[in-house]
């Protein structure tokens, strides 16, 4: 006994909002449109009190795809943050009626060629080429000439064959001197972090940080490095505060990096935010735990993952490299550096 | 230009082990069948190197299965932690030449429904019905009678219709106390955590520290009821100990709220664990980066994936529900308690 399908029409008037901007909320746009939270959970329990659905089986038996589309990472599904962009592919995969295949090559080329072939055979419509880190990848040959957005990932090509959706470390890195500035901080500013070269997201973000102090005639004051991971930050971190130095602000380069930061200016009877303030990326659920509650700049993986699918599954357009805002999480790390 | 496929035997060869050595380690059973991580690696090295793969896609064309199977969450995939349940789940299913589909249905009865029937369109053969904690649910109608093994969950009936694979949380709560009592605590052990009886975890880890305290004749001091987070922690322990508690030994149930436990216990000048000891559940990456190292009862996400994958595609058994054990993970925040 199939109850009647209700119409775009009727949850909108239900949510009393017009029929455009219950379409943009239920093709998940409400953030791009602009459309208020309150609007947004009004559409969302008007078509789930109609029982709203997109007629997917009718357009499926007329397109003759499978409406599959694969998501293929180096090991994605691994990292406990990176499962927002699994989470974002999945909400805009099925907003736009599709399912979501996933596999992980855990970076090897075998395994990778493998996946593709099974994903192949089983006719997905398209694919999504996923890294856990932001990064430089080349797309494997048999991807060439189909479907296919890169996640948080990019291509060197000049002029790029497919879309590309990254988060934008370069503005995150000038926000994040902003950020100090703005409170403030002129001098005794210290990066924490791996700036080895390697990574793509410290190296923007160490590119950002330098523009943004340098367009108010501020310069990094140095350059405590560690890798990526709480012992090292704590240990680098020790270190440096025993060998005398007093920092005013310290930007570190990602939450955990942080965390190991904060242990270390505990340790030496340093004050966050009086004595010293500081700065993080990634936004992780660690940030809002720290005391004080740290600041940081999010890494919007959710987003990534859910623009990547629009772009896959939207409609046409030339490829392009899309950069995703890194938004600031304001908290209470940071304050006016002490008069000395 | 194909290479020419190599064999299980070769890959054994070169590796230095047995054919049955090499075919337990490709199928994954390494842990089971206690095959050291060095022949492990030797074995991955040697089939890398050779290229070997088994023949798949003959098998497939042979049996007319579409070799492909949905994992149906409520909302595992958003969850940082959870994530090692798809990662288990998917390195299982590609090891026995199966891919995977996820959807998440945000525990929305009609986005289930719709779900179900999406991937029965696509001819899965096979479903895990996976929850992000474990809890009762009952079996979607559209799921009833299809090969199905429930993942971190379970059914409420007598004789189960399916698999099920669950932690053993009752075993994890009897580690906790073991852990304690051989340590020497024998008073002052206080719960902290959420006991009000909705929660699988929460139940079942409290019915096993009674139980194994019990058996030397010891008994909880007592509750420090708080919510699953670092907030509520913090704020229930730091008014607990302003109330004049001298906590002995603190199990937290989860590293949430050790994290919160810990930050209470700093500002009130309490030293982990010379005054108080501390130990938790999860084994999340928190527990590793806390100051002391917190011991952690481990929640086997990975292995119960793997071991759901492995019920629904291994040979045919009666259903039963599988209790993966939950290791405890001793690190620096357990001590003896001090001489009074």
């Amino acid at each position: 006994m199939a109850p009647q399908r209700a119409t775009l029409l009727q949850v909108a008037q239900r949510a009393g909002v017009s029929r455009s901007t219950a379409s943009f909320v239920l093709a998940g746009r409400h953030l791009d449109m602009r459309i208020s939270e309150d609007a947004r959970q009004r559409v969302l329990r008007a078509a789930q009190e109609l029982d709203y659905r997109p007629n997917l089986m009718a357009r499926s038996l007329r397109t003759k795809v499978t409406r599959t589309i694969a998501l293929l990472s180096d090991t994605i599904a691994s990292d406990p943050y990176a499962g927002g962009a699994i989470h974002g592919s999945l909400a805009a995969a099925v907003a736009r009626g599709h399912l979501l295949f996933i596999g992980e090559t855990e970076g090897d080329p075998v395994v990778e060629e493998k996946l593709i072939s099974d994903f192949l055979d089983r006719q997905v419509d398209a694919f999504l080429y996923a890294s856990m880190f932001t990064r430089y990848v080349r797309l494997p040959k048999l991807l060439r000439g189909r479907p296919v957005v890169l996640l948080n990932c990019l291509t060197r090509a000049a002029k790029p064959a497919q879309h590309a959706v990254v988060p934008d470390e370069l503005a995150a890195g000038f926000s994040a001197a902003r950020t100090l500035l703005e409170a403030g901080h002129r001098q005794g500013i210290h990066l924490v972090g791996n700036t080895g070269g390697g990574v793509f997201a410290s190296r923007e973000r160490l590119a950002g940080i330098r523009e943004g102090l340098g367009e108010a005639g501020v310069r990094l004051a140095g350059v405590i490095d560690c890798d990526w991971w709480p012992d090292s930050a704590y240990e680098a971190v020790r270190r440096a505060l025993a060998e005398g130095l007093v920092p005013k602000a310290l930007i570190c380069l990602n939450d955990r990096v942080a965390l190991g930061t904060y242990q270390a200016l505990r340790e030496a009877g340093r004050v966050i935010p009086r004595d010293v303030s500081v700065l993080s990326f990634d936004d992780s659920e660690l940030a809002a735990w720290l005391r004080p509650p740290l600041t940081s700049i999010s890494l919007p993986h959710y987003q990534l993952g859910w623009e990547a699918v629009e772009k896959l599954l939207g409609p046409p357009s030339d490829p392009v490299v899309t950069r995703l805002p890194m938004p600031v999480r304001l908290r209470a790390s940071i304050a006016k550096p002490a008069v000395e």
